[in-house]
């Protein structure tokens, strides 16, 4: 599949806000395939998919964690963690992207897990930094993207965890895996 | 046993600092234990022998965790979590201290765990705001425990993981299901 079917695909399926929103992912994990030696064709591709399920009816991905067994306490978690392995298992249906590497990266850009992969690094960094966020400290994260893929990640995951600390939310157990993986390497 | 043995047998085990500290956290522990309905002799007892296995060597220790079979993923966490929960086995042993909640407030007193019990909060956080420690943020979480206990404890958890989060340590896993467990509540 190319670029232009992908972004035809996914424009269906997401606000006009949030398909900009794509473009942006889309530009970044680009930038940071050629940087870091990811494929730009998968990176991309990913890129483009990661949020195509976030706008479904969260009873829909609900009863998709079910039946396809994802793991259950996703369920006792914010929904906003949903779209994301959700996402990965609709693109792979619906779109027949069959990439393990690409459905990885869709599954775990919001999460983070312990040993992710170069390209599912270079979506969780992408989505962090695309030209369209502006939340504190994404400016920092940029640089450190420049020039270190797992610095820039650590960092990002460290301001994930300290964003949810501040307003009192659950942080996802594999999100803390995630960070306490990346130290330890 | 009364507050002068305690004392006395605590006192044979760590460094003079060290027993400072732990009288300030009994007398922390005995007001948390007044003001919120525990019973402050179990309260003093508990916060005595809070950090009783301190000063053990790392091989003591490991060797205790091994063969008393506690979770073993401790053993490639920080060895300042050790001494929680081997103190709770030496002060059985070496003491005959037999009350399950006393040891158990011993047992959590560093990393937390879901579904605290009062005493264990109240040791957690005697532990934390004793009249000795003056780091930054410490007066906010005093100013809590005049009015809420839970509210307190959930503030020094958020302090203590976003602490280890700036010097890029790991976090325990026990140490944010107590976070995740206390927000839920």
């Amino acid at each position: 599949m190319n670029r232009e079917q992908a972004l035809e695909l996914v424009k269906a399926q997401i606000t006009d806000k949030r398909y900009q929103h794509t473009l942006g992912v889309a530009e970044s994990a680009l930038a940071l395939a050629r940087k870091y030696g990811a494929d730009p064709h998968k990176a991309e591709l990913a890129a483009i998919f990661h949020d195509y399920a976030k706008f479904r009816p969260k009873e829909e991905m609900k009863q998709i964690i079910i039946d396809q067994e994802m793991p259950s306490d996703l369920l006792s978690f914010h929904s906003e963690l949903w779209h994301a392995p959700v996402g990965a298992y609709l693109v792979q249906k619906e779109t027949g992207v069959e990439d393990p590497e690409v459905l990885d990266a869709i599954k775990y850009h919001t999460s983070g897990r312990p040993g992710m992969g170069l390209l599912e690094k270079i979506i969780y960094l992408a989505d962090y930094i695309e030209p369209g966020r502006n939340f504190p400290g994404v400016d920092e994260v940029r640089e450190l993207a420049e020039k270190d893929l797992d610095a820039a990640l650590l960092k990002a995951m460290k301001n994930t965890i300290s964003f949810l600390l501040s307003k009192s939310s659950a942080v996802y157990p594999e999100t803390f895996f995630a960070y306490n993986d990346m130290i330890s390497r």
